[in-house]
Order: C-alpha cells, then sequence, then structure tokens
C-alpha cells in the first residue's frame, strides 16, 4: 500500500512507494516500444491497455474495441488507487494518510502521432471533451478534492518512453501546495480588491497588449508577468469561470483553436522544444463546505504551457527562484511575429 | 537591467531578463571547452574567469594567479548585480525591483575533478571554509535577505557545459519563496511545540533509526519521512544552529567527513548518479527587525542532497505534489548497506 506522507516542515504531500513499477519498465514488458508498429496506445491495441474508463465513439463500437476517437484509461502503473478509505493517522510526529487517488491516462487520439499539435482542431476540441466528461464524473467522488490535467510533449521528454500523444488526469485527496496557493492568492486578492486577478490581469494586458501573444472570442494567450520559463504561455478564459467542466460546447472550438495555435507558433518559433502543459481547475467543492465553498467565485481556470528547453536547475527548484533569459515581453512579441 | 518581477497570484518572485547570455555561450568564446585542457576553471587559467573576491592560499600567493586551494568568483554571467538600489515600484497591477544580488561560483579544487565525492575531506572542509567566509561578508549587505549555496555533480547534469566540481552561492534581495516556507513551518512549529521541528525529527529518528544513513559527532544523514525523490537525503547538525557560518572551526572536519562518505555510499549503491546539493541557511537578519528577528532561533540549517535519476514531470513541478518510487525507510536500508 502506497502512503501519502506530509512534509513535517512546509506541509508538502507526497506519494512515497515501493511498489510503483517504472511506466517505461511495465512498457518494456509489453513488447519494444521503440520498435513499432507495437505502440499500445494505438488503435488495436486495445488489449494490451488496462480497460477503459471512458472513450469518445461516435460509431457506436463497443468499449475496448477500436473504433474509439479519445480513450481514456487507468494508468499502467498507478501510485493511487481508488478504492479503500484515507485513513488519516499520525506516524509518531508525522501525519499520512493512504494513497487515494486516481491516475487516468488520455490517450488523445487512435493514430500514432507523438504531439498535440500535430492533431487536427476537432480532435483537440474532443480531448477537451473527454476531460470534461471524467472531471465531472471524478468529482462525484467526495474524497478527491483536487483533480488536475498535465501532459509532456515534444520530441524528447517522456516521449522517449511512450510517444504517442497522450495526457494525464491525476485527482489526489489533498490538494497539491502549488495549487492551493495559486487558491489561496486568488482569494487574498479577492478579498482585497473584490474583483477575480485573473480577469484583472486579462484587461490590464488586453489594454497595454505588449504580452499578448494571440487572442479569439473566447481566449486570449499571454506570456505572463513574471514568466518562470523562456516564452511561458498562459491561455485563460476570457469569461470568468473556476470550473473548465462548466465551459459551454461552444466554448471548445475557440479552446481548440488557440492551443493549436499557439503550439503552431511555438514550434515556428522554437524548433520543435518539449514542452508541458497543465490545465488549472477549481477545486472539488462536492461535499465540502466552509473555506473551500466560499472560494467558488474566486478561481480561474486555465493552461499554462512551458517549453522545458533545460531541466530547472538545482537552485529553482529547490527555492522556488527562477531565473528566465528572455522577458516575456520579448517571448510575446517573437511569437506574434511568427508567420502562420 | 534585469527586473526581479514578483507573480500577482502566488507571490513567487522571478529574474527576467534578455541580457543573460546562457553559461555554454560564454564557456564556447572561452575556447572549446570539451576539448581539454582550456578549463577556465583549472589551475593556470585565472586570467579566463572574472576576478576572485575570495580564495584560500596557504603558500601566500598572489591574487588571480596559481597557489588557491578553493576559489570564489563572480558567476560569468550574472541575474543579478550588486550595485544599485532595489528601486522597489509597481508596473501598473504588477510589482517589480531592480535585480540585485550577488551570484558566485565557488570552484572546489584547482584539479580539474568533476564530482565533489573525489575529492579529499580536507578539501571539502576546505569549500566549507570558503562558504563560512563568503556568507560572512555577504549578510554584511543589508539589502540581501537570503543567501542559498547549492551544486549540481556527476556523469550528466550540467556537467555537460563545465564538467569541473563547482558550486552557487546566490544572494538575493527577496526570500525565495520555498526558502520562506521552510522559515515559516519552522516558526509555526515553534510557536505550537516551543521546540525546533528539525531538532525533533532529529530525536525522534535518531531513537527509530529506519531512516538513518549514518551518523558521526556532529552531524546525521537520514532519509526524510517525506523524500520527494528517491534516495533523497538530508544532512543535519545535531546541535541547534541557525546559521552555518556560525558552525565551529571543530564541525568542519565531521561535515566534510559524512558528506563524503554520503557521497560515496550514493554512488557505490547508485552508479554515480547526478545530484544536486542545497546548503538551506538561517535568513539575513543584518539590519532588520520585527518579523525576521523574531525567528532568530526556530530555523535549523542543514543540507539536502538529491539524486537525479529523472527530470521531476510537469506534474510534479506545476503542483509540487511528488510522487516517489522508493520509500525512505528501504532508501536508508539500502544506502546503510553499502560496503565502503
Amino acid at each position: 500500500m502506497s502512503t501519502l506522507r506530509r512534509d513535517p516542515i512546509v506541509g508538502r504531500w507526497v506519494v512515497d512507494t515501493d511498489k510503483l513499477e517504472p511506466l517505461s519498465t511495465t512498457l518494456q514488458k509489453l513488447g519494444n516500444i521503440s520498435a513499432f508498429p507495437k505502440c499500445p496506445l494505438c488503435r488495436g491495441s486495445e488489449g494490451d491497455t488496462p480497460p477503459e474508463v471512458f472513450a469518445i465513439r461516435s460509431d457506436g463500437s463497443k468499449p475496448n474495441t477500436p473504433g474509439w476517437e479519445v480513450r481514456v484509461i487507468p494508468n499502467f502503473t498507478a501510485a493511487m488507487r481508488v478504492e479503500g478509505n484515507l485513513n488519516r493517522r499520525p506516524e509518531l510526529m508525522y501525519d499520512e494518510m493512504d494513497s487515494i487517488g486516481a491516475h487516468e491516462l488520455v490517450i488523445g487520439s487512435p493514430e500514432h502521432f507523438a504531439n498535440l499539435v500535430d492533431l487536427p482542431e476537432p480532435q483537440i476540441a474532443k480531448i477537451f471533451r473527454a476531460y470534461i466528461n471524467r472531471l465531472r464524473d471524478l468529482k462525484k467522488d467526495m474524497r478527491l478534492r483536487s483533480i488536475f490535467i498535465y501532459g509532456t510533449y515534444g520530441k524528447r521528454a517522456l516521449l522517449e518512453s511512450l510517444p504517442h500523444t497522450h495526457s494525464h488526469i491525476i485527482a489526489t485527496p489533498v490538494t497539491p501546495k502549488l495549487i492551493k496557493e495559486q487558491y489561496v492568492g486568488c482569494r487574498t486578492y479577492y478579498e482585497y480588491k473584490e474583483r477575480c486577478v485573473y480577469c484583472d490581469i486579462i484587461k490590464q494586458e488586453l489594454r497595454q497588449g505588449k504580452r499578448i501573444v494571440t487572442e479569439n472570442d473566447g481566449f486570449v494567450a499571454i506570456t505572463p508577468f513574471a514568466s518562470r520559463f523562456s516564452h511561458e504561455i498562459w491561455i485563460l478564459p476570457k469569461k470568468h469561470s473556476c470550473d473548465f467542466e462548466n465551459s459551454p460546447e461552444s466554448d471548445l472550438p475557440w479552446m481548440a483553436s488557440i492551443l493549436k495555435e499557439i503550439l503552431t507558433r511555438i514550434r515556428a518559433l522554437l524548433g520543435d522544444p518539449p514542452y508541458n502543459l497543465a490545465l488549472f481547475n477549481g477545486p472539488n467543492r462536492n461535499g465540502r463546505e466552509g473555506y473551500w465553498l466560499t472560494i467558488e467565485y474566486d478561481y480561474h481556470w486555465h493552461i499554462e504551457i512551458m517549453p522545458t528547453f533545460t531541466r530547472p536547475e538545482g537552485f529553482e527548484w529547490a527555492t522556488g527562484f527562477y531565473i528566465n533569459d528572455t522577458t516575456p515581453e520579448t517571448a510575446a512579441r517573437r511569437l506574434r511575429e511568427v508567420k502562420l
């Protein structure tokens, strides 16, 4: 049984486990991943994965057979499992609980594309639809406080082990530290200003223009004022919304369109770097009272994209103090100037 | 002029600059680093570096000539400079200041060793002595609130660009976010328990034994309860001390000895992985009043060592929620069992 352990100084939660097999080992068992065609995420390999928890199938095909357009499966090796109780407890002076949670893989296409940018816009919109479906389902579980979506793409990075476009949904019974800080930051700003900090950022950036990369009817993409990484980009819905899964269906094409445009600009300007993509969403307030309920309207869901030219130095992850060698104003200008 | 910018949501400070040349570019100008012998950090290359700010020279040799044992120079390309005023100011709704600070390189040996573990114990003790000297000097500057020491070693990592054992001293006019969280965590624990949290950890770990890697008269090395990384190790002084630079001279051999032992155990067990080493120290209280002064006795300086087998996934740096595939109990047992 894996345990969730709390750092006694800074309060960070960590999953500590001895039973977790690295993904690469599991995949090696499934066959030599580097020798295609035997990718376990491709159409036709449905039997090589855990049974799907959700799929978009417009042709009415049966679960775990070909015919899907986007497919969601439990991760091959999960550090958390859904069954059981949290069993929060002290461990002498420390704090721990059982590692309850969910870790799912969202397979972005039945074809063997490595990079999200290669998918057509309607396919990207289907991935967003799959996220919405899973978020609505997972938020019914009152034990799960936080659900986080992320992916790593590009020609290096994790793709060496699994070069088929996919992303992760991780649902945890505790709110991860850096996500909680966003909630608390939004709340603090709201208490002081009675406005959403992200809404204020959007208004100011649109007026000033120098950190705008692109915009459409639904969304705006900016290089944030205090960018940690060179060419870091945030995509924000223009209309305030705490919960991504409540996005109207009419927003999905705008969402897919701005994401594809941003990824295309990054590739054209920066030579196809690997990048991380994270979707930050409001907390699960289902069955929760008090504090979390009060911040129902404070948070503003958004996507952050971080090209990873270099691994963060020891300095940066140890201190949380980043040194970025491209100002966001320069990055936004260069990204805007890309000819599409 | 580089600026220090504050993230408006979580309060993280970032140096954003367009003028910073990557270290690898600077070094390429100095000559082809991969074609030795023309390492700018070796004995005899003193003219290829910025003039030294400190050196240990037992032979009475002159600055910027051979004869040094440990040498401290300003970094080749610094994101911060010492001259000037902070000029704290608003930038519309945001906050920024000039990027005042110091970034120094501590060259660990005149010989071309890449890895700290290859240095003899007395040489490692001299590196600690150099840190103490620099900390005492930098803490006289009331603008500098935080001084952080770190290094990256091993056969991959940054060494590809500069494979000569060195570490960094970074002094900043703001307290980096994750360091501040340690201070606040210590303070909170102290207010509740009237004891230092690190002292409590040491006492409990020594009694229980299962996360102890090794100890000597001055220090204990543990795998922390909520380890973020596989085989993460903390080295803590047994006697409570907030400020590393106040360490008695008699502690330096113990310090060097436990560090060399830990690095030797890591290399023997794990096959010479790259690793980060960070020295977390108390804040600069010189000329400061109020809050920081009150925590004078709460913090407990220590060293953290993180072997870096994998780069942190997008998930981990975006959320601060880590998944570690080796429990600290297993890691400590394996490290203890190494035959030296």
